[in-house]
């Protein structure tokens, strides 16, 4: 079970990071989060608006931990960034007090199949940004995604593909784990157990039986086949004792009242 | 490169299972087949309408190996089949004379989370059926998919998650390894070098970049980014030399002639 200490909000489980759900604005969710007793809030750049600074103190004077930013831009295939646009996502999760940053890799390189080209450019663009992040007081963390997701939004699918990049890269880079992501793979718990004090983040949901839409029919904990009691103790197991953060990408959730979605998230927490 | 007799038609790609495409009979899609070179073909039992043994001798006849049918019932999860119900599967791979019945299990046994209980039905089930399959001159083979099939379709995503379950469970259970499922996995060579002689099919087909829907937007080989001649050296340095079967599901492919779509195969083989 976690503490409601350690729970955080991820604001896209409200729509807000794509415009979706009831619109409420950074300020209102800090408020209803913090009226309910949640330690954390994650917020995604889009609806920060040139306000990074003044959303985070305005979190932080409410009572609730910055726990993130979502997150980099694509690092590779053909929507790649530039240098530039990845240095101010890094600057905008300074300027919001936010330790981590979540990075979603981008897709397979132009031109190439399989993913060791991928894999490699990836890592060549992230040796410098860890140590921009890392001057900036940011921890980069590469989050594995379902291969469903392969193709146009990542190259790395597993915790143990994220270790073995992260080794291969920098010091300071992180992984975040996603139940969503996740929950199917065999190899977690060793693949936890060696990222160590690289895990950088727990993402709560669940996955449904049935799911429709690969993007956007995410469940609420207990409301899937994920063993998310497991996924948790395989993290902290390998030391991680940080925010525990709902994200739950889902036109279901989004059509409720965002009042009813954080009292429901409450009452689920026993399922995590 | 894969000569014209390794290669056999998974009749999918003609949308013969799901009553899509052109409605070729068996008899038309065999000679179409056997005109222009093919070695092989597999079936599904939605188009054999009782007539197994009777298809079977008209595919040799025309000079074609019969290399498989499609597929067992659910062996797991909700919609799990009656043993009477997989028994007949094996009987009418037996009077097709298909060496080979492939398995997709099922999802997640109700009232369970994660994947343990699951798997542990699974082996259970496939036990028995895997002796019956051997005296009956068949080879069950799992097939894992994609990790987007958890959930209701599948308990088993990748090859090492096959070969553990097959290790544990009897020592004719074969493995089927389909490019689509299985092309993101960086453990696939090792898994397949641990299979050995248990793998007994090679399925092609391509992953999209921007793959539009789970089920039914597959690639051609060549035209999206998993990389076929690695996946093909690995089952073959397992020891891997028998059919190689294309196996598009696909709307697009389906929308168009089937001559077309066979002769586009052929002109594609130099991807795989």
């Amino acid at each position: 079970m976690i503490t409601r200490d350690r729970l955080a909000l991820n604001t896209a489980t409200l729509g807000a990071n794509l415009g979706q759900g009831a619109g409420w604005s950074p300020e209102r969710t800090v408020d209803a989060c913090a009226a309910r007793g949640f330690g954390g809030i994650v917020f995604w750049r889009q609806e920060l608006k040139g306000r990074a600074q003044a959303i985070g103190e305005y979190a932080r004077a409410a009572g609730l931990r910055v726990d993130g930013l979502c997150r980099t831009p694509y690092l590779t295939g053909p929507d790649a960034s530039t240098d530039d646009e990845l240095a101010a996502s890094l600057d905008e999760a300074a300027a919001l007090g936010a330790p981590v940053l979540t990075i979603v890799t981008g897709g397979t390189e132009p031109g190439t199949t399989g993913l060791e080209d991928s894999r490699k450019r990836l890592a060549d663009r992230l040796r410098p940004a860890c140590a921009r992040a890392e001057a900036q007081g940011v921890r980069l963390a590469l989050e594995p995604l379902n291969p469903m997701f392969g193709g146009n939004r990542t190259v790395i699918f597993t915790v143990a593909d994220a270790v073995e990049l992260a080794e291969a890269c920098h010091p300071a880079l992180a992984i975040a784990v996603d139940v969503y992501h996740v929950w199917w793979d065999r190899t977690l718990a060793p693949a936890c157990a060696r990222a160590g004090d690289r895990i950088a983040g727990l993402h709560l949901c669940d996955w449904l039986r049935d799911t429709s839409d690969i993007l956007l029919d995410r469940g609420m904990m207990g409301d899937g086949v994920a063993d998310i009691p497991a996924i948790r103790r395989a993290v902290e197991a390998a030391g991680y004792t940080g925010p525990c953060e709902v994200e739950i990408f889902s036109r279901d959730w989004w059509s409720r009242d965002p009042g009813d979605v954080l009292d429901t998230i409450l009452d689920h927490l026993p399922e995590c």
